[in-house]
């Protein structure tokens, strides 16, 4: 057993920053009270989740009441989906072969068309073109993937989208464009007019915030059914008795993830080429997925032909690594990563690879370490 | 300005108690990972997840894979609805005519038939028996009101719905119950065999754990649709990375507002004695809303005649006493409640009616300065 603990899974789970956490305490004790009260007391909780609401705006370069809060990125995503889909018939929706369960189970709900991503993983604009018609509500296609770290071109995307709308009657089907930003928001630019979104999805869980935190911007004029009635919260999208909480933490942790960004990435760049480097030496019939100048700057994802990736995660686990097989959303079952497969792996290749995912507090030490592990497992 | 602060709007909202706040603490920080990851650290996470699951269903008196955590109250109500109607078409739902919000709009989105209460805010058993038919899928009707404090005969409604499943010709549409216990779950029974429910709603919020915490008890063998697709946790029905620190919060808050119920329902029903007693007496045209007896030990709920309930609370406020007109999860909006309506009180008795709700730090002496007040207010 080694003392030495490298946690190489923060696009699965990321501590609470301290001074997030900080900034959620009183809204447990004193501050506790349930926003939509008329006494004096609510009314100031009620200013600070909207000041929370325009902090998350000042970031996306958005109106306070386009943010909603959600309880998480998964609901974030529904709320798109079903949001503006559950309303029509006859209509379909557009989405990438490699979004997250959260957006692909929704979508398969109704007409769903799936674009095709190259080997890389990025998605294939051509096809994308073709896919949408005169039908088509939604398209949704994720800001950087989960597994494999790719980014896509959103706004090339947004071009495309905002090309067939002008191409569309007037009066006709508006068409939405939604992203999945929940990996993406730690690293890459969010400000919504620049990247052309009618929808985006943030997660607090993902960026040093608390679980189930998080929002889905909406932009004026959008058009959604709610995923919760009742009181009328949230712009009348999420009812429910707000979360100030888990607002405020989401806000404070969307701020700190801005101010500290652009060191972060370049800091981060330089630990992920390190531990690509070694680790392709360390094996030398490994590969990438995914490509090495879009992607994340956290993300690492190797395929080590003729390993059994689930022994090699005991094995790590036991030295005090925690990586991943895939997508730990979907870990509970064991069915072939469906992002490792629009790639063009088979389910050998899939079985043979691992996801390391760098954070905040990885060092150079750690990556060290892990490429000591890595060469002495692998060997 | 008073220096004496007395909160009587325990109804809306509820301090996280210091236990239950201790309990969540790891979850922010040391123990974030997610449950659904594979090494041996979220693997005990995962653990402890299931262990507040058990919990809870101990409380139930159900099986643990029977919980279903959501994110708050009106989410477990709108699962519970849209995922017994969903699938569904040409099918009914029956629910009274008290139902919170988040029961009401979401039960509006498909046939709904509404059950008359008397003028207590009681359920008329006799309508509800005439009002379900071969094709009624679900009866929802809550176990105590957010307003009145009215509790329904749960168990006699549940003896009707049996009969009527047994008059239900075989392999026929089942028919499920559904109880929105949220307000209930600090003072009343909440086993669900004695109940007789299929489903019911439980909300940390209320009892004293964290905000958009709580869960959907669904009984074995009911089948619904998920509110939020994705990787399947919450036995598929609430996709998303499980928020920990809230499961573990609101099991820890349900078992200590079960252990303390048996002296805390006789403590709290002494000054809700004393409040209505003194609050008659102060204004002599005062009239009680609900009934004596099946009410909730906590709730207290009086029309002044001629006195306009706004500038009241106003005046409450500045004297240090928080106290609501109405349920504070619609009260952004003007309308007047429908509960009151319901009972029979005219828009103009609803705007003369103030909500004060008991809770676990409430004292004689709290309830002797609110007396005071009123008597000078109202004279």
């Amino acid at each position: 057993m080694s003392t030495h603990r490298v946690y190489l899974d923060h696009a699965a789970a990321t501590p609470v920053a301290p001074e997030v956490l900080a900034a959620m305490q009183p809204f447990f004790g004193e501050l506790f009270y349930n926003p939509s009260a008329t006494y004096q007391a609510a009314r100031s909780v009620a200013r600070t989740l909207q000041d929370a609401r325009a902090r998350v705006a000042a970031i996306l370069g958005s109106r306070a009441n386009e943010v909603v809060f959600t309880a998480g990125g998964s609901e974030a995503n529904n709320l798109a989906v079903h949001g503006a889909m559950r309303p029509l018939s006859g209509k379909n929706v557009v989405v990438s072969a490699i979004e997250h369960d959260s957006v692909l189970e929704a979508a398969r709900r109704y007409d769903v068309r799936v674009v095709p991503v190259d080997k890389r993983g990025i998605v294939d604009l051509a096809a994308l073109d073709k896919l949408i018609d005169d039908d088509t509500a939604l398209v949704s296609i994720m800001y950087a993937n989960n597994e494999i770290g790719t980014i896509q071109p959103i706004r090339d995307i947004s071009q495309i989208i905002q090309r067939k709308r002008s191409e569309r009657s007037k009066g006709g089907l508006p068409l939405l464009f939604h992203t999945d930003a929940a990996q993406a928001s730690n690293y890459l630019d969010l400000h919504v007019a620049r990247l052309g979104v009618d929808m985006m999805t943030l997660n607090g869980g993902k960026i040093y915030g608390p679980k189930q935190s998080g929002c889905l911007f909406v932009k004026a004029g959008v058009i959604l059914q709610p995923i919760v009635d009742g009181g009328g919260q949230e712009m009348g999208l999420r009812s429910g008795t707000e979360n100030v909480a888990a607002a405020v933490g989401f806000a404070e942790a969307l701020e700190l993830a801005v101010t500290i960004r652009h060191d972060e990435v370049e800091r981060l760049q330089g630990l992920q080429r390190r531990l690509i480097d070694g680790t392709l030496r360390a094996y030398p019939s490994a590969r990438l997925n995914g490509t090495r100048n879009k992607r994340l700057p956290n993300n690492v994802h190797v395929t080590f032909p003729g390993i059994d990736n689930e022994r090699l995660l005991i094995q790590l686990d036991e030295l005090g690594i925690m990586a991943a097989a895939g997508s730990a959303c979907s870990a509970s079952d064991d069915e072939p990563s469906h992002v490792l497969g629009a790639l063009g792996l088979s389910d050998e290749q899939a079985r043979s690879s691992v996801r390391m995912t760098l954070g905040r507090t990885t060092t150079e030490q750690d990556v060290d370490y892990v490429m000591t592990v890595l060469a002495k497992l692998l060997a």
